[in-house]
């Protein structure tokens, strides 16, 4: 049961990210799917509470169940999709400004929960969407997890290569949002002015075993980067 | 099974707010919860990954279920637990600069998803952390849902007086986040420079049941507010 209701979460978020229910913003009913997915009431009511929590839908007594809304073109907050992901439709590219090995000082190994001295990857990528500039990234991966890194793959999506390729499981991610004043380089390369205000996150990743990965501090362009975030309320 | 597995999602998340956790950052294991609650391993395991798609926890096979991280003083994306759960050690005042009735016009009411002409409750608060202007807060309430508000209410926690009093119930919300120069008025309300950056945060909230009642814009002050958000990779 625990493997089936899974497998129905996963092919129901599909069906929604797809767009089939973007006419009508509605699921078919607990019966339909009870009779589609060929399985017990229990399983589909998990599967939906599941898809509650996921902050994907919701359910109104005796009126059905309803997707919210999730536009395009926004950092999705709730699942890691890397930029690929949150603008399907737009065209993405990115600049390598530096890539390198360095060896972890102590702030540094506080921070990526390793021993001081241990090697990391150290990258500064520039980001556009549309050729516009959208992001500076600086990005740190700990090479005794992911032993092997180059211009070409740093080009493209870091995520895919480590999922597709390494085989290593991503887990989850500790997000810190806030709003810091450019500095004269980042203004310089997203076109700014120097104390005009950015949005910038934190991230700190981790694969599914609890393995801090990966931590990196993205400063975005303010003119285009907003965050989505689908709530609940407890 | 649906009711007491959701019962003991509530138990642990309370259990771990409350800090019981807080030295091993560990939760008991499968057979401890099994035997604490009286229920099956079926049961306990659908309560951990109600919680770990909370982002509560995490699980490493053959070693445990661990916490993440939820550092006080940090605006929780996950859950809506207004200022004062945020902020539970800190001192909240708030300052009402407006409060009154107005009726929505084109732009509102497709904002509030209501009617033309529909009564609102229009409230401008500014908010302190510990004595520091921490937010410009602009909401809306359709009236139509919330018949009654005063200077009192709006001085505390609007939400509980509508969860608590009026017992309506708080479902989900849509946030949108960027960030935004600050106007001439908003920062002499906050005591920063014209120009400089704001992090703003857009809400859309609705009740369990899917209609929407409230709608508002909150202007943080950059030196102070940092959002937190727990994401999972999918």
């Amino acid at each position: 049961m625990d493997v089936k209701y899974k497998f129905i979460v996963t092919k129901i978020a599909e069906d929604i990210s797809s767009g089939i229910y973007k006419e009508t913003k509605k699921l078919p009913t607990v019966e339909e799917l009870m009779e589609f997915y060929n399985v017990s009431r229990s399983t589909i009511r998990q599967a939906i509470s599941t898809l509650v929590d996921r902050g994907l839908i919701y359910q109104v007594q005796g009126s059905g169940i309803f997707l919210r809304t999730n536009p395009e073109g926004c950092i999705n907050l709730q699942y890691m999709r890397g930029l690929s992901g949150d603008f399907s439709k737009e065209k993405i590219s990115t600049k390598v400004l530096e890539l390198k090995v360095i060896k972890a000082d102590k702030e540094l190994a506080q921070k990526m929960k390793c021993k001081e001295d241990t090697e990391i990857y150290f990258i500064k990528r520039l980001r556009y969407i549309d050729d516009e500039e959208y992001m500076v990234e600086y990005s740190y991966y700990n090479k005794d997890i992911v032993p092997y890194l180059n211009i070409e793959i740093t080009e493209k999506s870091i995520y895919s290569y480590i999922n597709e390729n390494l085989k290593l499981n991503i887990g989850f991610s500790d997000k810190v949002i806030y709003c810091e004043p450019l500095t004269a380089e980042h203004s310089e390369l997203l076109k700014l002015k120097e104390g005009e205000g950015s949005l910038v996150i934190e991230d700190t990743v981790f694969l599914t075993n609890g393995l801090l990965f990966d931590t990196s501090k993205c400063i975005y362009n303010y003119k285009y980067a907003k965050i989505l975030s689908l709530s609940n309320f407890k």
